[in-house]
């Protein structure tokens, strides 16, 4: 017969899947001695059967249950129900992993008619007692007899007008008795039976509602959402109460074995005296520092402290404790790993294999990647957020703090840091032409747009904060307006705004620099000693790539070129290519640009030294260079001397109704090979001038973006390849290339055995590959996803976490086609995905050598890419 | 030793593969003994080893040429270079396909100056010898020795001008003498060396200028645009010589066995006394009917038609040939299967069965698909194509024929059919409002768009011509104008459109109807007896579904119900739906549009009868049904008491970047349920109504669009089954009914053993699955897959003909995991692909159970599913 129910000196912390998290940790503290309340376990496999018997509980379990309970009683020496000495209990839930919505404590079960006595006996204190009794009857009706709260505190209230006292203190123990009697009547009246006075008959009821809290809709919703397996199951603990109330030689408190905001090894928290843990939770009382203890307690402070040493040692981790002094005498509640910040979880890793605890892989697998950002951004000082609410929030598009004058245009928010003022831009959503803007710019405000629009990526890339889609705002452009949650403020007032939580805030808050330690540094050495997956980084800018080599870039995975072309006398080449009717004008116009577009890659490739670049030619449909407004066309036609009307219909004519899936990519330079010509002309003159002026030895990687047949990539490749070897000729010099592709459309994927034939490398451009996989224009779509996510259709938004099961299947075809007809095929992501741990972990286990991030996210991929190791060797062990 | 040369009496026509196309019938007319100038082969494997070899002639090749040619010289008793009886013999490339692009023909190959001689002397016609032997001069130096033709015109042109003549024919013999001598020296000067005067070299070099040409740019790319295996190689035939124009007993002609344009069981052709064939092609005598050969040479005539009707009885298949008659005796030059019109290669295949010569497998074979269309539309007259030039040239998007008077929007057409008027409406693009004016329009020309852009899919659904993406036109809408090759039309202005050429003329054309046979009924019911997939149709009215069902659809595929929501009254309730703030308001709008929707479906059910028919739930984007111009907006905001500023923002709020990858599909519905619950409620409500009417049996399929993950699937389908249960049980009757999706998105192919758990069928739609999966966008991108399919990176429209290597691989998965997971899983396709032959082809290789296409192609669908069932069992033949 299989078995239901542990003891807590029977199991041990490796039990999760049968004791739940709780219970595992409270068996594995009594078993190395500490002093735990005695109590046992009902296991999630009693759960699962409970469910698979059409929710109905086994005579097996009951007597299994009973078998316990008489053990406690043993052991304790108290008995349920005994008017002298009674047993009281919590009930906790306790699943395999933490998991809010499920049922909250019972405390104080075994409480009736009689053992209401032993309880004022034994304390002393009839008035507590009666207090007690009323309050395990409220939270026990509502809980297992799902009666309304309400309907009880209006009892409770009515009370307390009949006294005409202000405070529940006031009432006294005779008033309690007579509220106990109403909450009885109303019980009766409610679900037609007495209230349990039976405590067995109480027990077996709360281990049922323990059972029924596991299938509620919330409860069913959160596993949705975190995707945990849903036959899992919950245990219930069933503990003795102990009290932190019973005089001043008790008391309760939590703590940490370090400080879980700084990492210091030092006990930190706080402690109440003659008081129970719910009094410190509710914050009635103001609690003390747990260092007070010492004066208090010294014997128990010792006590605690020497557990604490214990606990961390033990579990080679920070340990978070709840613990109850009762009448001098210590009491170990719970424990479990702590949560810490960022900044912590760095020195306490660190600290940790200093002191031999832990290895390196360990330390290097405790840091969350994402909170890594947080120290590498300014952010708004606890104070001020502590004292300052926010009037909207959107999403937190990218991390880092900011306060500014908000403008509304990239020419007035230009001109306004020209006359020395701090802007933040706000804009419905930003295009490329707002490029100015945002570099001036302390952060970025949109009213539309999700977590890969124009402005995230491109705030990103800059390491500038960004709050994007925020649609609490209503910007009124012509007005010089922007109304949110009732303000309208206008141009030139100050707002701040920060890009990890996606708050907005009016006027200035204080900002805190970021402090990057050695402690720091010593765990991305060790990310790097381990991982596999090279860390490359997404940089169009000298600046950028720089930011992004100090950061640990070991190479550019996406230059783009495109934003090149936005300089005040680029733009104007640019125009006038795209709008050439004849091939001839058209060269005359790129001859122009040629020589930005050399000296732009030149600095990217000195920046980068000898480190890889992957530079992809021109991108994006030709309308987003061209301008709109008849005012704006006007003005062009009377600068390149063209007739308005003409020049109108050329524009519009470049206007498409899905550019997505337009005429960009390699399809532009199909149609117009001479672009592919200038940029590969421009990219291998600079390689050769860096060779001869300093001796640089650039390998570039030349990437022909959007392909989805392998002739596209064949057919620019030919005026790539015959380009470079006329300059070659023409200089009398060479340099090693390669020549690639994105592959970013699903066929590419699907005929990635045809496309690796033409490429000597594969960038996975995650972003449109999601996009198109997936249907979903990441332009459009920000409100339908997080809708999404709200109802459960989606778990994550895709374009911030790789979908490993459809995007990842296209990723993985791609990968073992490609590698079968080119071993040496370079494969490497360079979309969103590349800075996303579970993404990271996805691109390691796929085998790509590379990932490439915005320059801010280079410490998370690395980061990430080391755990990814870890992870699998652990998954490798835990197969043998 | 391989052999590499066959003598016309060695091989057979099954010998396509060694001997070429025409060396094979040339080898099998021999064979059964017709009268065939005597000749050889040299082999396609000669050919491939000429290359293999790094382009050198082997000697044994060159030793079983010269063995062959002493063969041949032995049969014609003739002798290469001989003065008195030489042998001139014609050298011809020949392929195993038809490949243009390939070496010319060169005659008369063997003169030199010692035979022509000899050819004066047997044709009595010292001129005639002379202008044959400078004309073999400059073909030959032409295509062999690659000098340029015009060098050659220019000395005889010079010749004309130094003797004062205008015509060729008035050169004398001796002027030809001169210029042959100076063709030689232009010879020597260009090559640096003579003219070939010894025949075995003329032979040898012509045989290699046959190799030379299958690798010319032109024919490579023919090739590779047609997929034709490009290590075929080709042979070449050599051939003795016949002279149609060696007096009034000699003739040369081309003709069928029965009529290619009617299929009349007659001889048809064309016969021209005293003359070659290049006379006959080249239109300077007009040539007789072949039935005058009757009077004119009755004996040969007797025995052309006897060999006629033994050709045709040999290769079961109506045969197109050259002949030529010298000196009153036939010789046969040619035979192929010869093209025909549809309506010829209709009745021609059924006579042939009737005759027992050929099954109704290869009868339903015999017939191209694509021709089944000219079947069933009316087009012009003959005679008005001919004298009539096309102004204009857009894409063929939807066959037919219409003229009339052209009107630039919905509005003015209807009004101007109202007057009783033709209208051809003329739009930049047509979108789902200007569904009123192609209602009523004749035919459809739009200025932009491809062949699967709005206009082009509705005016197929409509059966109605339309010529799509014709941007030689240019629309000025608000002058009311359009331009086309200089002329300025004016609303009003009468045109005629061909939608299967996509020619646009000026004026009215002269119409023929359509005429469908007792034939055609015939070959349709044979491609019923042998087709395994079932052809089902995609209609939105009960016309249209009518019109299907007497084409043959066997049910509908796809029932949009978005076009039922334009109606007057409709759009009014549709916009109240759509800019509804509440569900409430949202649900009182809906319920406007039950009744409407309940009466559509039960139309076309009753239509359909017990068919089966698929009704796809609200898939376009909300903003198509909304107004935009500030006017309309106005106009609306009047009508629904709303507030200009508000109604404009939540319009705006509609708009997209991208909405082909936007809010629409399933995820309208899973924003607004109320909308799939009123859909469902109107569907399953004609169901009932009708089973309580009619007695019909209807089994509703209810698709849900634009699924890409399992989880969008069963949130909506919850909703449908909910409503659906609920109306069972108010209306106290049952109706069955099944729920399924569209795989349109490539995430739903890549997890379709998921989604398949949720589907009771899917429905390829190949049109959104190809958008994506190439990420083309059909509304911007037919310009670029055009110049694509002329730069061959395309090999033709993925839009109108499948990409099996790419979209098809997604098909592929997702029907083998859905059926793993769902043996019972119905599937079927409904993109415009569901009426391609070659796409239905695949369809059929990869198990679908049903194609889905317009009305007008349910018999070209009917006739493709049959044929690849003959396809696959002759290659099921083969295999063995």
């Amino acid at each position: 017969m299989a078995k239901y129910v542990y003891s807590f000196n029977e199991g041990n912390k490796d039990m999760r899947y049968v004791l739940g998290g709780k219970g595992a940790n409270l068996a594995e503290m009594t078993k190395i001695g500490l002093p735990v309340p005695f109590g046992f376990t009902v296991t999630c496999q009693a759960c699962n059967k409970y469910y698979e018997d059409g929710k109905v509980v086994s005579d097996d379990l009951v007597s299994e249950i009973m078998a316990k309970l008489e053990e406690l009683e043993a052991v304790s020496g108290k008995k349920f129900g005994d008017p002298d000495n009674p047993l009281l209990v919590s009930v906790r839930s306790g699943a395999p992993f933490s998991m809010p919505g499920m049922m909250d404590t019972i405390l104080n079960l075994g409480l009736n008619d009689d053992s209401v006595l032993g309880v004022a006996k034994l304390t002393n204190n009839e008035r507590f007692a009666y207090d007690s009794y009323r309050r395990f009857i409220q939270m026990y009706s509502d809980i297992v007899l799902e009666i309304k709260k309400d309907k009880f505190d209006k009892i409770f209230d009515g009370k307390k007008a009949e006294r005409g006292v202000e405070f529940d203190v006031e009432l006294t123990a005779e008033d309690l008795k007579e509220i106990i009697e109403d909450y009885k009547k109303l019980v009766v009246a409610e679900i037609g039976k007495g209230f349990p006075e039976d405590p067995k008959d109480q027990l077996m009821e709360a281990v049922l509602a323990v059972f029924r809290s596991w299938n509620t809709e919330r409860a069913v919703l959160y596993r949705e959402l975190n995707n945990i397996d849903s036959t899992l199951g919950t245990a219930v603990n069933v503990q003795e109460m102990v009290f932190g109330n019973m005089g001043d030689d008790s008391g309760t408190g939590v703590a940490f074995t370090r400080s879980p905001s700084t990492g210091e090894k030092k006990v930190f928290g706080e402690f109440l005296v003659n008081a129970q843990g719910e009094d410190v939770v509710a914050g009635i009382r103001t609690p003390q520092p747990i260092a007070e203890m010492e004066q208090t307690f010294p014997e128990v402070y010792k006590e605690f402290t020497k557990i604490a040493e214990l606990l961390e040692n033990h579990y080679k981790n920070m340990q978070d404790m709840e613990f109850t002094v009762e009448r001098g005498k210590l009491y170990m509640l719970q424990t479990r790993d702590g949560k810490r910040t960022a900044q912590a979880a760095v020195k306490v890793a660190v600290d940790m294999v200093d002191e031999g605890l832990i290895t390196k892989e360990t330390a290097v697998s405790r840091i969350e990647p994402d909170q890594i950002g947080q120290l590498l951004h300014p952010k708004f000082s606890d104070a001020d957020l502590a004292a300052n609410e926010a009037v909207a929030k959107g999403l937190p598009a990218s991390p880092g703090a900011a306060s500014g004058q908000i403008f509304f245009t990239a020419e007035t928010a230009k001109a306004a840091v020209e006359d020395g003022k701090k802007v933040v831009l706000v804009r419905a959503e930003t295009s490329p032409e707002d490029l100015a803007g945002m570099v001036v710019a302390e952060g970025i405000l949109t009213e539309r747009g999700g977590m890969t629009s124009h402005a995230a990526v491109v705030a990103r890339g800059m390491g500038k904060c960004c709050v994007a889609g925020c649609s609490a705002i209503k910007i009124d452009e012509k007005a010089g307006t922007m109304t949110v949650a009732g303000n309208i403020l206008k141009e030139g007032d100050i707002i701040s705004i920060d890009g990890s939580s996606g708050c907005v805030y009016l006027g200035e808050l204080e900002m805190v620099a970021p402090d990057l330690s050695n402690d720091f540094a010593q765990i991305m050495k060790w990310a790097d000693e381990i991982r596999r997956l090279k860390v490359r980084t997404n940089a169009d800018t000298p600046a950028d790539a720089a930011q992004a080599v100090k950061f640990g870039a070991e190479g550019i995975g996406l230059c783009r070129t495109e934003h090149m072309f936005f300089g005040e006398d680029r733009i104007k080449a640019m125009r006038r290519m795209i709008l050439a009717d004849e091939e001839s004008e058209r060269r005359e116009a790129l001859a122009l640009l040629l020589p930005y577009q050399k000296s732009d890659f030149k600095g990217i490739f000195e920046a980068m030294e000898d480190r890889p670049v992957t530079i992809r030619l021109i991108d994006p449909p030709l309308h987003e260079f061209v301008p709109h407004t008849d005012e704006e066309i006007q003005v062009l036609a009377d600068e390149f001397g063209l007739d308005f009307t003409k020049l109108k219909h050329r524009v519009s004519e470049l206007k498409e109704f899905n550019p997505m899936l337009g005429h960009r990519g390699c399809r532009l330079t199909i149609t117009y090979p001479e672009i592919a010509e200038m940029q590969a002309e421009a990219i291998i003159m600079a390689a050769i001038e860096l060779k001869k002026e300093k001796g640089l030895e650039v390998v570039p990687e030349i990437m022909i973006p959007l392909v989805g047949n392998v002739k596209e990539l064949a057919y620019v490749k030919k005026y790539v390849v015959e380009t470079i070897e006329k300059v070659f000729e023409r200089e009398g010099e060479k340099v090693d290339y390669i020549v690639g592709t994105m592959i970013e459309i699903p066929r590419a994927a699907l005929t990635a055995d045809e496309v690796a034939k033409e490429a000597d490398f594969f960038s996975f451009g995650t972003n449109d590959l999601t996009q198109m996989t997936l249907g979903f224009s990441r332009d459009d779509t920000g409100r339908i996803i997080k809708e999404y996510v709200e109802k459960g259709v989606f778990e994550e938004d895709p374009f911030q976490s790789l979908d490993q099961t459809g995007v990842g299947q296209l990723v993985q075809i791609a990968v073992e086609k490609g590698r079968k007809v080119n071993p040496y095929l370079k494969l490497g992501i360079c979309g969103e995905h590349g800075g996303d741990p579970s993404s990271i972990d996805f691109c390691h286990r796929v085998g790509l050598d590379y990932v490439s991030c915005s320059p801010f996210r280079v410490p998370i991929a690395r980061l990430a890419a080391a755990q990814a190791v870890v992870r699998e060797n652990s998954n490798t062990e835990a197969d043998k």
